[in-house]
């Protein structure tokens, strides 16, 4: 902690806000995520985000978004507005609340012009705004872009206040590294956020709500509390337990203990208990019994193969398959028998079995899954209604697994629901 | 705009400022996106979003934000935290902030023990905190839930405060009503926000931006100004114009020809002057035309299928495809020469030119696609680094396209340009 210049600080940094600067960040269009990041990253180290805004490119509502956000937290983070042109303001307005004078910093200037030189060309005299600093500032260097971070600290009242350019990888790494060993995780104290979770799905929320609220329920009066958040989305509830603690051991035997309680009494609902997502965990099952996967996809139309195929190193398991969105194509590409078709529809168990059969014939996978359904909005009849889905899975060894689905939800929620159960039947058939 | 009560205020609301409330909305996970609706709105009645926040369950904090907001705009809403729980403190703090007592809503309660009733269940006693509300304050009936909103009115300061609970669907039909017919319409000013777009593929940022904006540039100087913003991502540059005027006829033809200009001047990279997606484009194309397509995907792994049977009705001109991710499901679902990926690379133009030709004998679909490359982030080599991608289409009547593209970022990047890619030279086939 020598040589920080903070020496005569002590308080920790306990609460935060984050302003984001940009009129882009006020149409309908865009929003501002780096808050999510920063949030993050500040909770693991105890900084809670007490608030939040977006402010356009106006000096006078930033100015008063941030004297009001100083005024009553600890640490201020702004993002965006530290390009070169006339309508990046956040430099000046920080500099012009805190009564300190802009100067540049020769430094930053050089790095800007050797930025430039890199690719051959001559720093545009636009960009020397950008290594005007207030007095004092500490430059935070961009690896990836040219407008450097700002660190301020306000050694009177013990505050903070951080400046950062926008795009998410410039940001990302200049936050990192102040919160892995910079001016804030110097700054933070000694009281630490803890979290685990646990993923479920083909349950209901009401259902997971029923099973662990008379569980987690006493931990909130525990000294410290735990605090559990159920987070539902279709065809997926989280449960998240977090702790603030100065023990760090000791909060994280409390937090594997209650989540090891709450696994037990979910059973095989839960896929997950470190945050990996469905497509993951089947990925990593795959990957350690050497087994390749293939897919027959109709109403999915190959979203089921996309998310799989989204991790890096697929290729180690996904074989590939067919999208037989057309009658004429699961004949084609699968073989299915049109009369087949014709006697039970396209979304029937015979034609299911069939699609993962001929599947299995031409990819030689270990696993071979097939789903046909009616994602809607139109399609639906009153004894197939919209949302009906089939799932069929072979897994080598295994007998056939064939199950006829009821989703709720428009098109993209079906569609979504209809991976999700497929890669579970996956999982529960591998375990 | 008789009986409002409102008689005596006459200045049109201009801004105004969103307060998102909820501990919930601060963590890592969760995001304000009602914002986005209400702003929405709000400008294409003339009145600006000048700023928006999200604050906690924290009577002071909320407070204020509250406090700051109506001192800077007209129209402040408020969003969340009108449920029945003590940690639902909107009402109380904006009536407190007010000087306005808290008063039972008779009618109210009526609502909420009826809705309770329908059910069969009495109203718990908690609920009656939602029928209190600010003296003066005209209740908003909410027919998704037991929350109302509240509309207040300052009208010595002729500004408006909305409280809308936070679900988007109980908040959405409330809000547009205020919009349409409400309030918020009666006082908006006869300024209108209006706006076109054009989006384009295959150019850089630079690149359009050189080609636009000496055209756009001297718009700005008009009067009333036309304001020209630039959304970049990978594989997709929007150019958005926005006008404000009262004459809405005449902004209409200015926009309109304005767009013209553009959309000459960046010729057939423009594939879209309606906010239409790519992959919507590219499907009114097959529909008008009664064309099929079907799909060859290796590292794009299904997603152009995903993008193209993502819109409702997609059957009627996608066929389907194959996911030939592994070489042997190349040779065994397509029938690619398996000497020929060993002398020329599983990325290269004979196996692109190989996989459409089978992928064209088995589906007999009039558009036939093939993608293979590299996504990421193993796999490169020097010769071939990450990103590349080649991609061969194949529509009747015309000779095959083939080309190898190298594109920028990580995989999710690849994978979005490469469909996004494949997708723009089906347009610009069938033109």
């Amino acid at each position: 902690v020598a040589a920080t210049g903070l020496d005569r600080v002590t308080s920790p940094l306990a609460s935060a806000e984050i302003i984001a600067v940009g009129s882009e960040l006020l149409g309908t269009v865009r929003i501002d995520t780096n808050s999510l990041f920063i949030t993050g990253r500040l909770a693991a180290l105890g900084i809670q985000v007490k608030g939040k805004a977006v402010v356009g490119d106006d000096r006078t509502r930033l100015r008063a978004f941030f004297i009001a956000a100083l005024e009553r937290s600890d640490l201020v983070v702004l993002t965006g507005g530290l390009g070169p042109t006339a309508d990046d303001v956040t430099r000046e307005v920080v500099a012009d609340a805190l009564d300190l004078a802009l100067v540049e910093d020769a430094a930053i200037t050089a790095r800007i012009e050797d930025r430039f030189a890199r690719r051959g060309l001559r720093m545009p005299d636009v960009n020397r705004r950008q290594a005007m600093v207030p007095a004092g500032a500490v430059a935070l260097p961009n690896p990836n872009g040219t407008a450097p971070g700002l660190l301020i600290t306000d050694e009177g009242r013990g505050k903070v206040v951080v400046l950062l350019p926008g795009p998410p990888r410039e940001l990302q790494p200049m936050f990192g590294l102040l919160c892995d060993h910079g001016v804030i995780a110097q700054r933070a104290g000694a009281e630490r956020l803890h979290t685990v979770s646990l993923f479920t799905t083909q349950r209901s929320e009401s259902h997971v709500e029923e099973i662990a609220q008379p569980l987690y329920g006493p931990w909130a009066e525990e000294d410290p509390p735990i605090e559990t958040t159920i987070l539902a989305s279709p065809g997926q509830i989280e449960l998240h337990l977090t702790l603030r603690s100065r023990d760090s051991a000791a909060a994280q035997r409390r937090l594997e203990s209650a989540r090891t309680v709450l696994a037990n009494a979910l059973g095989d609902a839960v896929f997950s208990t470190d945050g990996r997502p469905l497509h993951r965990v089947v990925a990593d099952m795959l990957r350690e019994r050497a087994m390749t996967i293939a897919a027959a996809e109709s109403c999915t139309g190959g979203l089921l193969m996309t998310r799989l195929t989204d991790l890096p190193g697929s290729s180690a398991y996904v074989a590939g398959g067919v999208v037989a969105y057309s009658n004429v194509l699961k004949t084609a590409l699968l073989g299915v028998d049109a009369r087949l078709i014709d006697a039970h529809g396209a979304v029937s168990e015979p034609v299911a079995a069939a699609m993962v059969d001929g599947l299995r014939a031409r990819t030689s996978a270990d696993v071979n899954v097939s789903i046909t359904g009616i994602a809607g909005p139109a399609g639906g009849t009153p004894g197939k209604p919209v949302g009906t889905v089939v799932i069929g899975a072979l897994v080598q060894g295994k007998p056939l697994s064939l199950r006829t689905h009821l989703f709720p939800g428009d098109r993209e929620m079906v569609r979504f629901q209809a991976t999700q159960t497929a890669l579970d039947v996956v999982r529960r058939l591998l375990f």
